[in-house]
C-alpha cells in the first residue's frame, strides 16, 4: 500500500498549553508532504518528528487566525537556512500574502526560493491543487472569520495484473498499463479479452478531510461524504456548548454528528481548549454517537 | 536575598533544533519579570518553565532576525487570552514597530491592553529602562544588522542596620531609613554617630549583560566590567573561527577571552550552531580561557 498519512505537529486551540502546541499537520502523501496549517511551533515539531524538510512544497492555511498561521516566518526562514531553492505553494486567503510578505521582505530577503501565494476563497468548495495521483480541494466551515477546511482525495488508482492471466494470454508489455486502467485486449487472432478476466480490481482511493476551525456545520457532510478519514475540531464538551456556539467552534459530540452524518470511517478529535484538562470526556462524549473516534495528539501518525 | 536569576527559555541559533528552542530569556529580578528576545516557541517555554504571565510588563529585543523575534505576535495574542490589561512595553530598534504593528493590527485588533514600542539605537550604551531598584542599558554589539546586549543592574542597595546599636543610641525608627541609605545619627544630646557604626554595607550590586549576537568586539568590556553573570553567544567553536567571523558571530573561545577582560564572575555561553553536535567541545575552548563557565540549556534557571 502506497504511503498515505497523517502527522499531528499540533492539536491545541488558540492557547497553547504545555499538553499541545498550536495547529499543524503534516500529510505525508506517498512521501510527498503537505502542511495544514503552520501554527507558531510547527517547524519544531516537523524536526521533532523526523520529517523531510525538502519534500515539503504545500501549505494550506485553514483561516488567518494567529494560532493557525505564526509558524509560517519561522518557517520559511528554516527552509532558506537549509539552503532550500525549490518553489514553496501557500494556499490562503487574499489577505495572507498581504499580511505575510512584508514581513519575508524585511526578515527573508535573501531566499534563494520563491514563495508564491495562491489565495483561494473559503466560501467555496474548490480544487486547489492537483497532481497526478492526488486532489486538494477546499471545504467551507463556519467560523468567526472566513475559513475552509481541506479534503485530500487520492485519484483512482490502476487495477492490479493478474499474473498469471496475463502469460497465459501472452500480452505485450507494452499493453499493460491500458488495461490496468480498463482497456480491454484484442488477441492477434482478433479475440477480445475483457480486462476485468486480465486484472483485480484496483485498492479504493482514499480520502482524508480536516475541519479546523469550525461550528457545527453541516454544509460539510456531503462535500467529506464515505472519507476515510476525518479530523474534525473538538474545541469544548457538551458542557460548553453555549461558549462553543459564541465562539464558532464545535463540540467532541457535534463534531461526531459530523462525522456519522458523513458516514466516514475513522474521526480524530483536536483543536483542544486550554481549559479541558481531562480529553477523555470529549472522547467519550464522542464516542457515544460515533464510536470510531480517537483523540489527536501531538506527533501521531495515522494512516488514512 | 531578593531573587535575581535568569531563565533560559531558548539558547540555540538560526536553524532550530531537536536540542535547542529559539532565543529567549526572561530574567526575574524581584518576581519582576523582563524578556530579552523572542524567538519562535518562547511563550511555550515561558509557560513550560511556569513563569507567570500576568509578571511579565517588558520585553527587549536584541535586533531584528527573526530567531530573535518571531515569537513576539504568538506571546502578544496569548496575552491577550489570559485577560491581560496591563500595558507591555516592547524595547527595540525603530524598525520593530512598523514591522510588527501591521501583523497586531489584523491579529490582534480586539487587545484590551497597550502594546508600546520603545526604539532604541543600538549603536549606543543609552539607558532604556529604570525603576526604584532595577536599570536596563543598551550594549552596543557587532553584528551583521544593528545588534545590542542588555545590562540589568540592580541599584544600589541600602545598608543593613546593626540592631544592638539602633537599641544602644535609642534611635528612633523615623530616622532609620535614612540611616540605612547613609545618614549620620545625632543624639538628643548632640553627640553625632557615624552611620557606618550603625549598620553594615548593603549588600553588593548586581549585574547581568546579555550580548548576543555578536562578533568578539571589544567595545563591550568596559560596559560589562565586573557583571556577575554574562550570557555571551559562542555560536561555533575554535575550527568554525573563519564561518564566526563572515557571520558576524564568535567562538565560545572569544566569549571567554571578553569575560576575562571584563573581570565577570561567571560565563554562561549560548546561542549554539545547529552545526555543533558537542557543546562539550565549546564548553572547553571556553574553559581553558575562562574556568567559570557553563553552558546554557533550555528550562535552566541560573542565579546572577
Amino acid at each position: 500500500m502506497e504511503r498515505f498519512e497523517v502527522n499531528i505537529l499540533g492539536c491545541g486551540s488558540a492557547l497553547p498549553t504545555t499538553r499541545h502546541f498550536l495547529s499543524s499537520q503534516v500529510v505525508n502523501f506517498r512521501d510527498k508532504l503537505y502542511m495544514i496549517d503552520c501554527g507558531e511551533g510547527a517547524q519544531l515539531q516537523f524536526r521533532a518528528m523526523k520529517l523531510n524538510f525538502s519534500h515539503l512544497n504545500h501549505i494550506f492555511i485553514s483561516h488567518l487566525h494567529g494560532d493557525h498561521c505564526f509558524g509560517l516566518p519561522g518557517l520559511i526562514s528554516t527552509l532558506r537556512l537549509l539552503g532550500r531553492t525549490a518553489d514553496l505553494h501557500i494556499y490562503a486567503q487574499p489577505d495572507a500574502e498581504k499580511i505575510f510578505q512584508p514581513l519575508l521582505d524585511y526578515f527573508c530577503k535573501d531566499l534563494d526560493y520563491k514563495v508564491l501565494f495562491h489565495s483561494f476563497h473559503p466560501s467555496k468548495n474548490e480544487l486547489l491543487f492537483e497532481d497526478r495521483s492526488l486532489k486538494v480541494s477546499s471545504i467551507p466551515l463556519k467560523h468567526r472569520v472566513p475559513s475552509a477546511g481541506f479534503l485530500f482525495e487520492e485519484k483512482p488508482k490502476s487495477a492490479h495484473i493478474i499474473r498469471e492471466m496475463i502469460d497465459f494470454y501472452k500480452v505485450p508489455v507494452s499493453q499493460i498499463n491500458a488495461i490496468k486502467n480498463g482497456a480491454d485486449f484484442v488477441t492477434p487472432e482478433g479475440e477480445t479479452v475483457p480486462h476485468t478476466l486480465l486484472t483485480k480490481p484496483a485498492d479504493p482511493s482514499k480520502k482524508y478531510a480536516y475541519c479546523s476551525d469550525t461550528a457545527y456545520y453541516e454544509r460539510i457532510i456531503p462535500i467529506i461524504e464515505g472519507a476515510d478519514l476525518l479530523y474534525h475540531e473538538a474545541t469544548f464538551c457538551n458542557e460548553d456548548l453555549v461558549r462553543a456556539k459564541e465562539t464558532y467552534h464545535s463540540s467532541a459530540k457535534q463534531a461526531a454528528q459530523i462525522a456519522q452524518a458523513a458516514h466516514v470511517k475513522k474521526l480524530v478529535l483536536g483543536h483542544f481548549s486550554a481549559r479541558i484538562s481531562n480529553e477523555n470526556i470529549l472522547l467519550e462524549e464522542a464516542r457515544e454517537v460515533f464510536p470510531n473516534t480517537v483523540l489527536g495528539n501531538e506527533r501521531m501518525t495515522i494512516p488514512v
